[in-house]
């Protein structure tokens, strides 16, 4: 694609922009840990959804790699049946047809040498049979102890080579690190192998469209943003509740905790979107610019103690059952202070922000599961109308509704009908079900062909997520040197030390 | 009541926000042209509603004037048939029955001293009986013509002498004058006998809830009002459109016209309303200070021929029917040049509106019935998302829709789901049948116990109609020495003319 004469557009903008379809080129993907979860639940129905929505090439290739001893037919069956049950779009016979002629399985585990030379015999191969054109992807769904030698192996074994105008990418899943260093660690050896731009850092809350709608509602609108910024705005709270507890994940999950697994990455994420200033256009590197920028402006408060909490949920009821506390969950540490609920108060310092306070809360076992970010306004500086008028009202608030009930609502004052002036609190609401027909794709749907197409606006960069765990570190080894956490029972909205964090500040978090 | 040493606050501000109901002290209404539909659908109804609220003392008393031979038991029961067909309350025995306690009837003509004489006597018999304490509220319901002999009859049989303490006011009616030098002449006449004070001049659109709800949107909350001006907002559209003709009121609309009768007062009230500054207070002095003040910086465009359009509507469709032209209209003179449809902008010279148009229309036998306040952004700036991103995103809007469906849309852009970006004007909505349980009093209702309470908020003074006369006068004469007026089938938005005139702007009508 050449510039266009006419409008001087940069041709990465238009190809982002186009509202025709956007179909990836011949290519093929390589999941490693193929067998677990996330892979059977996300990865697999989410290539179908592509191939169902004609955006994947015809000859479109699917590697599992993993320590089962299967041939191709029976991973095709495991995919067959994860589609069968996972997938968001219809079932259609010949659509999967197409697919299964694409799929491989290589037999081997990750320090096997053997299995890796297998693996490039599969791709060579496929590029003969597939027309994949040596264009592949490696998506490591493997535990962090594992990325190294996944990605020294892809290396020895000339896998990340781009030869001829191909292209290889490394898709990882987080966690990135478990804390800056890890991080950096990480990092350097991920970069050893692969370029910066080969690389395709998943958090899939960025594939969720209410995500990318931040960003069109901030810039493409003329009526939010001289609205965005400390003259207006009196603070900013980003929540994600979930109201399930840890499942059979305590293995993962303690030692890691709320803050790591949910603030580090998508609470960040969401902050650096809702206070970053307008890049000047959409590609990727002016995105991570400004997204960098911001993050690397966010302060933390110096007295810790009382800027940030963490908790754990103790036995309580939820949802009409009886829900244990986490120490009593099986194969928690009695002794464990692993953080279930977290919440902290951030700063920014530049010039639209300063002096406004980002509050960011996660938890699990929260009354309900319930992603939003609300920018909540000032009050009015002046009140014409007389103080028992506005008793009741609130402050202006502007709430974007990542999860569930995909939308925005905004509350405002308005008169109660009557014959004196009273004004309270009203809501006005978008919901995208109601105002669209086409339906979301699933975040991996987005994500994935994303990482086919190249395009990497929606993937957090190295600086990021360093940048990420820099606002983190201090907050968790400050942790580290208190007691015990907090306590807040199963089913409720955290601990009481959370609402008080807020309440000295003269605030109250938002019961969503 | 002494100003709250705490709050500071005036007294009257206070007695005017008090959330506790507005309840009318010991008064009277007395209904000149009390025969008239007005009185029966509008008068009578709201006079019964307020008592169903409990908000009119128990003496309350209601006179009626006019030629018929009726005695009080007549009086009394058409009263109570309007009431029962027109009321917003259910009827409730025993209301009533004390309502009707106090009401008198007296017959008589207006240039008839006797008749005025025996309107005194009843005043002083209702005083004694029903303890009215001397407080009577006159409504000239009555044609221009009579205003000025009514007028001087109150003032001959002393009934506009407010004696010991007690209170008489005048309710009057639009038409305030059909020009600038005739208002000028009624208000010399009504100010001879009346205090300005002690004048209420009916604008019935100001009783709204949607049109008192203006300013509480704007100046109870903090995110709108931001944007409420030059910088942000490209152009007003205020629109009263009827799908009705002009019915059996021949004899008073030829002559007079759309921008007459619909302009001068409930739209440049309304413009009055979203354009104005902020007042000090919500006292009635502050808040004229302020319509006054915005409705002397409205500048007509120096080409009244590109800046107003005037139009008949010829024998159309609408509503499945066949409606006839004006000029077929019973009553209508063939030659009459009478607009039905007036659309025309203006412009305010001051720092807020400087540049930014306010585009005026209202019509008989439009497509439907609506009035609303559309405040129209400007586009974004810049927009970092491509062009063909944004090819289908209109400009933002907030709509105040006055009536029917009362409430607020909010028009903005966000992103259509799918795996491109693609931003499309989406909306979202308030609406007051669904945010309140309170149900909204008539206008009447509200207006009428203002009058009682002599609360003149929502009442238009002297200089705003001057000045709305001063505004419409050299359109009306430009007009005069025109040709004949544009023409629009009956059911549609009006002639082409009006499309063009917007058109030459780069801008376009909203169909609401």
């Amino acid at each position: 694609m050449s510039p266009s004469p006419v409008t001087g557009a940069n041709p990465l903008r238009d190809a982002l922009d186009r509202r025709l379809p956007r179909i990836a080129g011949p290519s093929g993907l390589v999941i490693f840990g193929v067998t677990g979860d996330l892979s059977r639940k996300k990865l697999m129905p989410a290539v179908y959804d592509l191939a169902n929505r004609g955006l994947l090439p015809p000859g479109f290739s699917l590697v599992g790699f993993a320590r089962r001893e299967w041939a191709d037919e029976d991973f095709a069956q495991v995919v067959h049946d994860a589609v069968k049950e996972h997938s968001r779009t219809p079932f259609r016979e010949e659509v999967w047809q197409q697919l299964a002629q694409g799929m491989r399985f290589v037999q081997g585990s990750f320090d096997d040498d053997a299995s890796f030379e297998s693996l490039r015999d599969t791709i060579d191969e496929l590029n003969r049979a597939q027309g994949t054109g040596g264009n592949f992807a490696f998506y490591l769904s493997v535990p962090p102890g594992s990325f190294p030698v996944v990605i020294q192996q892809l290396k020895k074994h000339g896998l990340a080579d781009q030869k001829d105008g191909s292209w290889r990418r490394a898709v990882i899943e987080k966690p990135f690190g478990h804390d800056l260093k890890s991080a950096e660690e990480l990092n350097s050896l991920v970069h050893e192998v692969f370029q910066p731009e080969q690389v395709f850092r998943i958090d899939h809350y960025l594939g969720k469209e209410t995500v990318q709608n931040i960003l069109a509602l901030r810039f493409a609108n003329q009526m939010f943003e001289p609205l965005w910024n400390r003259s207006y705005v009196d603070h900013v709270q980003i929540t994600m509740a979930e109201d399930i507890g840890i499942g059979g994940r305590a293995g993962y999950y303690d030692g890691i905790g709320a803050a790591r697994d949910v603030i580090q990455n998508h609470l960040l994420q969401l902050l650096a979107l809702t206070a970053m200033e307008e890049p000047a256009s959409f590609d990727a590197d002016a995105l991570a610019a400004e997204k960098t920028k911001v993050l690397g402006a966010v302060r933390l408060p110096s007295d810790l103690g009382a800027s940030t909490v963490r908790a754990q949920y103790t036995a309580g009821w939820q949802g009409g059952a009886k829900a244990v506390g986490y120490l009593e969950e099986e194969g928690i540490d009695q002794s464990s202070r692993t953080d279930t609920y977290a919440a902290i108060k951030l700063e920014i310092d530049n010039r639209r922000w300063a002096g406004v306070p980002f509050y960011l809360r996660t938890g699990k076992r929260l009354g309900r599961r319930v992603t939003e970010i609300a920018v909540v306004f000032q009050r009015a500086p002046h009140s014409p109308f007389g103080h028992t008028a506005t008793e009741e009202l609130g402050q202006n608030a502007m709430v974007i509704r990542v999860q569930p009930d995909e939308g925005m609502t905004v509350r405002f004052g308005s008169k109660v009908p009557g014959t004196s002036m009273e004004i309270r609190d009203v809501s006005m609401d978008f919901a995208y079900g109601e105002s669209f027909t086409e339906s979301s794709p699933e975040a991996y749907e987005r994500l994935i062909l994303d990482v086919l197409l190249g395009d990497a606006n929606l993937f957090p960069r190295t600086e990021e997520v360093e940048l990420s765990w820099k606002i983190l570190d201090p907050i968790e080894q400050f942790w580290d040197t208190e007691g015990a956490p907090a306590q807040y029972p199963a089913g409720t909205w955290g601990p009481a030390e959370a609402d008080e964090m807020l309440a000295r500040d003269g605030r109250s978090w938002r019961r969503p």
